[in-house]
């Protein structure tokens, strides 16, 4: 099984080194991935600078290929230029945060698996639902036991998969729940700060405010197996 | 009438200056919009470094903010920090191409009405169908129409509207088709060169493949309209 993986945390972070090195046990592993961080990138693709791509060691395990891009252009440029044919999958993550609701329409990771459904490939994108992430053995066991099954069966036509996967040891698991996209969606607030020389510049922050109150919507979901 | 105008095609741009000329005619305009151009920055925001606003003369008939963000960002922006009160409608636009089918996915033009739509205001994202308009006068004359049609009657909430408007003269145009987003989508290559140093680098590029033939989709309406 040929595999392409990608992330938007960037080819040197922690869950697209976990990634890889668990879809390697179960198939043949090229990873095509931004060489800087590009979360919240969205949809965006490169057209008005040419991309550049260089061979990137990762950790002594993989040769990858790092790109001046986005995670859609990754999934573009691996398909197109990199790979001798169309892989079987495409697998994205693991993304350091969720990826739930609104967040969808932003999020980097899930363009890349959205990116590949629109050249027809199956794709799956996997976060663990913390930005600075302690437990990864279980989401790489997920990430193997989806990729393979995903696989084996394929996906409808234009569509992918989003797996949120908490952070926590597997012997805390109860269990998982297919959700709905919720609507939940952020109240942005710019925090104004002043330079060193005297000019002003704004952070984005915010917080995500709930419409839904069931275990059907994905930040719901997360939020009640996080509490409970 | 309060009106957010923004685009992909950056702050200095024609057709940005043609719609908010034209908006002004029948509201108060408010223009904030990317300091470069961003085209195919999809839904892209700004997280991993600050904003930068500035004032910016729009041919002496304008002073309007510029941005070191992207379209989301600008209208992100515009209406939580720059205005002191929501707009009735954000317009975004004049693209200077059309935005149709699966480039609907990529377009920062689009983006921009969609992050207002996000923030439950009424939007538009207007396109003519040229990456070198000639004729302005037709789509001036259609922008303040619709304007001022979904100002007053509102849009249903989460939805926008996409409009591609023919680069010809207003004596030429046959009538207005409300369509439904094809599925046509881009073939992809990916030019390869060679730069001054010997290293490689790669321009994206491709043409769109029609899966439809009839004017009920977008991408089909303009390229029968434009051989009419």
């Amino acid at each position: 099984m040929k595999i392409l993986v990608s992330n938007d945390d960037g080819i040197g972070a922690e869950g697209i080194f976990q990634l890889a090195d668990a879809l390697s046990e179960i198939g043949d592993v090229t990873v095509v991935a931004p060489i800087s961080e590009q979360s919240a990138v969205g949809h965006s693709i490169t057209m008005n600078v040419p991309l550049r791509v260089v061979e990137y060691n990762i950790r002594n395990k993989f040769v990858g290929y790092a790109v001046n891009g986005t995670p859609a252009d990754c999934v573009k440029f691996g398909i197109k230029n990199l790979l001798p044919s169309p892989p079987d999958i495409v697998v994205s993550g693991i993304n350091h945060g969720s990826n739930t609701a609104i967040s969808i329409i932003y999020s980097g990771t899930v363009s890349a698996a959205r990116e590949a459904a629109i050249m027809d490939c199956p794709a799956i994108a996997f976060s663990i639902t913390n930005h600075k992430p302690k437990h990864f053995e279980y989401a790489r066991k997920v990430a193997k036991e989806l990729t393979l099954k995903v696989a084996e069966h394929g996906l409808e036509k234009g569509t992918l998969l989003n797996v949120n996967i908490p952070d926590i040891q597997e012997s805390e698991v109860k269990g998982i729940i297919p959700t709905k996209q919720g609507t939940s969606k952020w109240a942005d607030i710019y925090e104004k700060r002043l330079d060193p020389y005297g000019n002003n510049y704004y952070w984005l922050t915010g917080e995500m405010i709930d419409f839904e109150d069931d275990m059907n919507f994905d930040h719901i979901a997360i939020k009640i197996i996080t509490l409970l």
